[in-house]
C-alpha cells in the first residue's frame, strides 16, 4: 500500500510520437521522439526571448511488438515523464513508455482519445 | 524528478467495470464495481479451501463525463490499486480511476486493447 502523496509524485503524461526507429544491433529497443508540448526558453544578451519546441528522446524495449515502428508515428500514448534521464545502450532516454503487457506476450499501449492534447497529465 | 524505485511502488492495473451507478445527492460521484481477477480464499475448520472472486468498490468523480453510467459497464480501464482504502461520502473506495482530463473539460479513459485481461499491471 502507498499513500496518495507517494502516488502523486509520479508524473504520467500523454505524449505524441513524432518518430520511431529501431536501434540497430539491439533485440528490442526503439528510439522515439515524443512531443509533450514542452518548450525551451532562451533569453539572449539583448533580452530577447526565444521559445522553441522541445522534443524528448525516449528509448523503449517494445520493438518485438512493433516490427514496423512507423505505425507508432502520430499516436498519442502515455509516458512517465519525471524519471531521472538515463542512458540505454548509449542513447539518452528522457522518459519511459507507460503501457500494459502480460507474461504471455500480449501488449497494449494506453491511448487517450483525440480530445487529449500532448502534455496532459493523467491522474 | 523521482527514482525508478519510487515509480515502481505505484500499482496501476487494468480493471473491468462490472457495474456503475450515480451516488444520489452528489454532483460527480459514481460508484463502480471493478474486477481485477482477484480472489478471496477461506479455509474452514475441516481444512477445505473456498476461493471466491473478489470485486472492488471504487468511487470516482466522473459522473459529469458519463451522464449514463451504464456505458462504462464492460469497459476495461486503468485504476491505481494500491492506495489505502478511503471513505468518500460514506462509500468505501478501494482504488482510484486513472484517467486523463484537461482544465478545459476534456476527459479520456485509458483503455487497453482486448488482449489485456483484468488485473494486468501497467509498467
Amino acid at each position: 500500500m502507498i499513500s496518495y502523496e507517494e502516488f502523486a509524485k509520479v508524473e504520467i503524461r500523454a505524449g505524441k510520437v513524432l518518430s520511431a526507429e529501431k536501434i540497430p544491433d539491439t533485440d528490442k529497443l526503439l528510439k522515439l521522439s515524443v512531443d509533450f508540448a514542452e518548450t525551451t526558453e532562451v533569453v539572449d544578451e539583448a533580452g530577447v526571448k526565444t521559445v522553441t519546441p522541445k522534443v524528448r528522446q525516449i528509448v523503449s524495449g517494445i520493438s518485438t511488438y512493433f516490427p514496423d515502428p512507423a505505425v507508432l508515428v502520430g499516436k498519442t500514448c502515455m509516458f512517465v515523464t519525471n524519471l531521472e534521464p538515463r542512458s540505454i545502450r548509449g542513447f539518452e532516454s528522457n522518459g519511459m513508455l507507460f503501457a500494459v503487457s502480460t507474461p504471455e506476450g500480449s501488449f497494449s499501449l494506453l491511448e487517450p482519445n483525440a480530445t487529449i492534447p500532448p502534455g496532459t497529465k493523467a491522474k
